[in-house]
């Protein structure tokens, strides 16, 4: 017998309260019954996202409501600035580039956050530029980039902040409106916990004005057509239904278990995940580690390739390793979604055994105890 | 007890073995386990499409796809003829006027089909039109248009045929390569009784030509992209995973069923409809019907908005009226999908009730006689 158990940055776990809900008949999308539970989930992301603003739901993947935040919001030849470090920053500059923005890309070394004070210089070399681009966590690295304070620069001028929570929301507070984040956009498989195939996108007033100047081509993205059709609790185009029934059925479960206490629930799986790695003498990669996920440099010796193939081969736990420059570098514990403190025990117990199986020097039990004591420590 | 049933247009029933398959645990898209059955599933598809070409698959609704056959083959300010006959007739020129696409637009009454020399001699008026646009079925009249006829038409230019088999594919023969169709758009909550959240693409060599040269801007539904990543078994981007799991136990149950046996059944059932609804003395309002859906016309004094909204209230059977100018004058019944000969006399059956509850004046039983001899006589 060989349990699968998933720890990776989407697909997450899904809930067995969710499965069985979307397991239902399907509903008709254009009658009461739908448009009943479609009220709720509008108001259940208004809840989530923490803005007065439309949460708008689209049928696609999170990079669907990416371009959405490009094509919406922006003319033909503007200029951006975008924070890029690591492989969803680097998708920020192809769609720039695919819809004939210009770019002006900071990159950030793997690993390391965006400083705002970069962001700031930037916007005054480039006093034209609309929008800043940038993840709130980079899926690539466990970065968390230090979003409330670029809220504050970007506040001071006519930029747009937009940022990339498809995996953090849900994981990690990130106010809309109290920070004053223009565009947010997440998806529907992170921390909710669904299959994907939704993805989501609030504006501002701020971003909805410069809408009304936007001239990129747009169509099945259209956020304001979106916008029109969401507020009658309808969809422009056929919903993904179910995923829309299972989102209902996530966002009880996020009501029932309170904003706060997930956020710390969270925080607190990734405190301990940290202990546990440091006790085994592993340092961590990333310098602004999110709550969302765990990023290792494997010890010396060690190709993390090898280890997360072996995790999954050995014992049915899939973690991802690393990409591009650090491939075979290091590996990647997601613990946002369906995740608690037990948990993080197996994760951690696993890759204790695996470091041992391929003939690192580590002390069995050392992360495990470490992880126990945080907890103990905890709230 | 109220049991609820749906015949509209997509969604359409999920068959339970779908609904188990996709209640299993999440597979991760970036392994092995999901790459055999992406390959199983691109495989199946080009089978369903009757194509050697790459079927690719992309998270979206059909719109998704729709706007996938523009944006990947025209150039800024190209011309094309659309054919309009119905609610998505009316869409390819929204589609057109969002991308800066000049649409000559054939206009169909409701109810009729395209002639094949009016799409001929708009192409001769035309000779600069890159691509004829049109629906297989149009869904909100139930009307076939004639594809065969009409890319025997292009196929002498340089023009593409560009098909939504939306709500067509599965439910009759379409053979992609055999009739020469040059793009084919289609979806999964339709014949392949999917929940939406899915759509399909598919190119001819000499769409893939054109392709070379378009210039209309693109990221998600990028085809290049997607093919070079679907021939390594990935997609671009995050796909929906719970979605391809169910395609491929779909595609398994055509192929268990035979494409052949699928587009009888189907024709069976829309003869049965017909025969039914006529010996009712009621008239069909489609002047080309499909084998998808039988649209017929309400009779003197009856409100068919009245009718549909009677037979879910009293008796869960889910039909749907018409829409614009034959709104509360039609009633459209969908057969496509996971249907046999036995929902028919159910849904003939309510019909009969509903349109003597509301006092039309018809004979009890008289359409599902109709329908028995229909049956009777099929092969």
């Amino acid at each position: 017998m060989k349990k699968i158990r998933l720890l990776t940055p989407g697909p997450t776990p899904v809930p067995e309260r969710l499965s069985l809900r979307m397991a239902r008949p399907i509903v008709h999308h254009r009658s009461p019954e739908f448009e009943a539970v479609f009220a709720r989930v509008r108001e259940g992301l208004a809840w989530l996202f923490q803005t007065r603003q439309d949460v708008l739901v689209f049928a696609a993947s999170g990079t669907g409501a990416m371009e959405a935040s490009f094509v919406n919001f922006l003319r033909r030849g503007d200029t951006v600035i975008v924070v890029d470090g690591g492989k969803f920053g680097e998708r920020w500059s192809k769609v720039a580039k695919a819809y004939g923005v210009a770019a002006v890309v900071l990159k950030c070394e793997w690993g390391t956050p965006v400083e705002p004070a970069t962001v700031e210089k930037a916007l005054r070399e480039n006093p034209s530029a609309r929008a800043v681009y940038v993840q709130a966590n980079e899926s690539s690295t466990g970065v968390y980039h230090p979003i409330q304070q670029l809220a504050q620069v970007t506040a001071k001028t006519d930029a747009l902040l937009v940022v990339d929570a498809i995996s953090a929301l849900g994981a990690m507070p990130l106010p809309m409106d109290a920070w004053g984040i223009d565009v947010l956009v997440s998806a529907c498989h992170k921390a909710l916990g669904l299959p994907p195939g939704l993805a989501f996108l609030a504006a501002s007033d701020k971003a909805w004005k410069q809408n009304e100047a936007a001239d990129l081509p747009r169509f099945y993205f259209d956020v304001k057509r979106e916008r029109d059709n969401q507020r009658k609790n309808q969809t422009a185009w056929t919903p993904a239904i179910t995923l829309v029934e299972g989102l209902d059925e996530s966002l009880a479960m996020y009501r029932e278990e309170g904003l706060e206490t997930v956020f710390e629930r969270h925080a607190r799986m990734a405190r301990a995940a940290r202990a546990g790695m440091q006790a085994l003498g592993l340092a961590l990669f990333s310098k602004s580690p999110s709550a969302a996920m765990t990023t290792v440099n494997a010890p010396d010796g060690v190709d993390s390739e090898k280890l997360v193939k072996h995790l999954f081969k050995q014992y049915g736990i899939k973690l991802v390793g690393g990409q591009d420059a650090v491939k075979g570098k290091i590996f990647r514990i997601a613990h946002l979604g369906y995740f608690d403190d037990f948990d993080m025990l197996v994760v951690i117990g696993a890759i204790e055994r695996g470091l041992h199986d391929l003939g690192a020097k580590i002390e069995l039990g050392a992360g495990l105890a470490a992880a126990q004591r945080s907890f103990a420590g905890a709230k």
